[in-house]
C-alpha cells in the first residue's frame, strides 16, 4: 500500500485531469497545456500539510473507525481545495510583494512567458476550487455549507491581505502604526482562516457537524496560526535561504512582523529613530542595521522564550480539548516547529 | 417616485454600507475607507445596463404583474452582483492589458496610492459578490443554484480571459493564429456568460425556472454578445475617445479583434505582410498603416453591412422567441447600438 502522501498526490493528478476536461469551457490545446503547467508549478509544490491535515482531522473525528475509500477520496479532495487556495494566495501575493523566489525557484509571474497572465492564473485557481467542490459534493447535504465556508474564508483572507498591504504602505510613512494588535489582526484574517481553520472546518462538515457549535475551536486555531506566523517571521529574518527555499525580505518590504513590533516595544528613543530610518529600505546596509538592533535587543532570545512558552500552552490546551481534530492538526503541523536555543542559535526544523 | 436608475443606485449605497460592516471581518478605519473609495471608483461608474437588465428581465418574466418591493430589491441586488463582477473584470483586465484610462479617468491601478493593491481589490470585488448573495438569498430555495451559476460564469470568464491573453501572446509571434472561430470563442467565454447571459439567468432563477430548460436562450445570448463585441471593436478602432471615454489600443496590443480577423481574411499576400509587420506595435506610424489598410479593405463598409444584417436577424429571432426576457435584455442594451452609415461615418450612439 502506498503512503498517505503518494495517495494524496494521486488525487491531485485525478483532479487536474478533470479540470483540464471541464465541460463548462471549450479548451484550446494551448490553454490546456498552459493550465497543466501552471497547476504543476504552483499547486503540489509545498509541504502539503494543510491538505493532508483535512484527512488527519477527519480520521480523528471518526475516532479510530476505518475510513471507506470514498471517505478518503472526499477528504483528499477537500485537502486539495485548501492547497489550491494556498496556491492562489502564493501566486498573487508574490506579484503584490514583488517577490523573486518561492520554494527555491522563481515565482510563477517571474517566468518569461507568464508575467501578468499570473494575475488571471491566480483567480483561475480560486475559481477551480469551486469547480472541484461542485464535481464532488454537489449532492451532499453539506454542499451549501461547504460553499458558504469557502466563500467566507476567501473573503477573510482577501481582507487580511488588504490590511497587510495598506498597513505596509502606511507603515512605510510612519512605523509607529505597527502594534501587536495590528499584527494579530493581519495574521488572523490573512492566514488563520484559510490556512489553519479551513482544514479543520472541512473535516467537521464532512463529519456532519454544524460549524456554529465549534466557535471555541476556531479561536484556538487562530492562536495556533499566530504561533506559526511568528516562526515564519523568524525564518524570514534569521533562517538560512538554503533551508527555507526563499530569501527573506520582510525588513526591506517594511512588513509588520512580530520582530519589528517587539523592537518598537523595547527600543529607546535613539533605537526607535534608527528603526524609523532604516526599516523598509532595500539597501543591505539599512537591513544590517535593523538586524544589529534586533541582536542588541536580544530578540532571538525573546523569541526563543516566546516559542517555548507558547508551544507549551497550546499543547496543553489542545491535549485537553474534546475536539480531537485539534490534536490531529497540531500533530501534522508540529513537524514545522522552528526552534532556537536561548542564545539564539537556530536548532533547525524539528 | 424616483426613476429606475436612481432607485437602483440607492440599492448600491445600501449594499456598500452592509459590506463595510460585514461581521466576518474586523475592519480598521483605514481599510474601511479604502473599500469605500475603491467601490465608488469602480462599481457604479459604467452604464449599468447589465445590472438594470436583471430587473427588466425579471419584470418581463412576470408578464406585467406589478412587482413587490421585495422583488424589486432582490432583482436589484442581483443586478448589482453582475455589476460587481464587471468591476472585478475591469480592475484586473486593466492591469493585465496595461491600460491607462477607463471611462474617461485613469484606471484604478494607475492611481498613485493604489498600484498592485488593485490586484487584491479585484479579488475582493469577486468575493463580495458571494457575500452579497449570502446576505440576501441564503434562505431562498434557489440559493444553491445562484451560487452554482455565479461560480460557473466566473470560471468561464476567467477561462475566456486566459485564451485571450495567451492568444495575444501567440498572435504577437504569429498573427496567422487569428481566426473568426478563435474570435468567437474568446467573446463567448470572456464576455457572453458573465455579461449578457448572467442577467437573464439571474432573473430566470428568481422566477423559479430551471436553467437547464433554457439552453436555447443561452445560445442566442452568446450571439448577441458577439454582435455587441464587434461594435466595441469598432469603437476601439474608429470611435472618438471623447465619446467612448477611453483611447483604444487594440491594434497596439495585438488583440484578436473582428477587424484584424476580417483583414486577414481579405488581404492579399502583400497586405498580409504589412499586417504582420505592423500589427501589435506601439508606434503611431505602424498603427496608422494598419488603419490605412482597414480603409483600403473597406472594413468600415463591411462592418456597417454586418451590423445592419446582424441587428435585423437578431431582432427577428428575439421577437419571435417565447422567452420574454430576451426582449427585455435586447431593449435595455440596444441603447448602445453603434452604427455607421455605409460610407463608414460613425452615426454615433443611438
Amino acid at each position: 500500500m502506498s503512503d498517505p502522501k503518494s495517495k494524496f498526490l494521486e488525487v491531485y493528478s485525478l483532479l487536474k485531469s478533470q479540470l483540464l476536461n471541464d465541460p463548462a469551457f471549450e479548451f484550446t490545446d494551448v490553454s490546456r497545456q498552459w493550465i497543466d503547467r501552471m497547476l504543476d508549478y504552483n499547486v503540489p509544490r509545498g509541504k502539503l500539510y494543510r491538505g493532508l491535515a483535512v484527512i488527519d482531522c477527519y480520521k480523528s473525528l471518526k475516532e479510530g473507525k476505518e475510513l471507506t475509500e470514498e471517505e478518503i477520496l472526499l477528504a483528499s479532495v477537500l485537502g486539495w481545495c485548501v492547497e489550491w487556495l494556498q496556491a492562489c494566495a502564493v501566486v498573487l501575493d508574490d506579484i503584490m510583494d514583488n517577490s523573486h523566489t518561492r520554494r527555491g525557484r522563481p515565482c510563477w509571474f517571474r517566468l518569461p512567458k507568464v508575467g501578468f497572465i499570473a494575475i488571471n492564473d491566480g483567480i483561475l485557481l480560486l475559481s477551480q476550487v469551486h469547480r472541484i467542490l461542485k464535481m464532488y459534493f454537489r449532492e451532499k447535504p453539506y454542499y451549501v455549507h461547504l460553499l458558504d465556508l469557502f466563500n467566507e474564508v476567501e473573503f477573510q483572507s482577501i481582507s487580511g491581505e488588504m490590511i497587510d498591504l495598506i498597513s505596509t504602505h502606511e507603515g512605510a510613512k510612519d512605523l509607529s502604526n505597527y502594534s501587536l494588535s495590528l499584527y494579530h489582526r493581519i495574521v488572523e484574517y490573512k492566514s488563520a482562516y484559510y490556512s489553519i481553520y479551513l482544514p479543520v472546518a472541512c473535516a467537521l462538515l464532512m463529519a456532519g457537524e454544524n460549524l456554529e457549535n465549534h466557535v471555541e475551536v476556531k479561536k484556538i486555531l487562530v492562536k495556533i496560526t499566530i504561533y506559526f506566523q511568528v516562526q515564519d517571521d523568524y525564518q524570514d529574518c534569521f533562517g538560512d535561504p538554503k533551508v527555507t527555499g526563499k530569501v527573506g525580505t520582510d525588513i526591506e518590504d517594511c512588513k509588520c512582523t512580530w520582530f519589528v513590533v517587539k523592537a518598537l516595544e523595547l527600543a529607546n528613543d535613539e533605537q526607535k529613530k534608527l528603526l524609523h530610518e532604516n526599516y523598509g529600505r532595500a539597501d543591505p546596509a539599512s537591513v544590517a542595521k535593523v538586524k544589529d538592533l534586533y541582536q542588541v535587543l536580544d530578540l532571538q532570545g525573546i523569541y526563543a522564550e516566546y516559542e517555548r512558552e507558547t508551544h507549551e500552552k497550546l499543547s496543553e490546551a489542545i491535549k485537553t480539548h474534546p475536539n480531537k481534530a485539534l490534536q490531529a492538526l497540531w500533530g501534522r503541523f508540529t513537524g514545522t516547529r522552528w526552534t532556537v536555543d536561548r542564545a539564539g542559535n537556530a536548532a533547525g526544523n524539528k
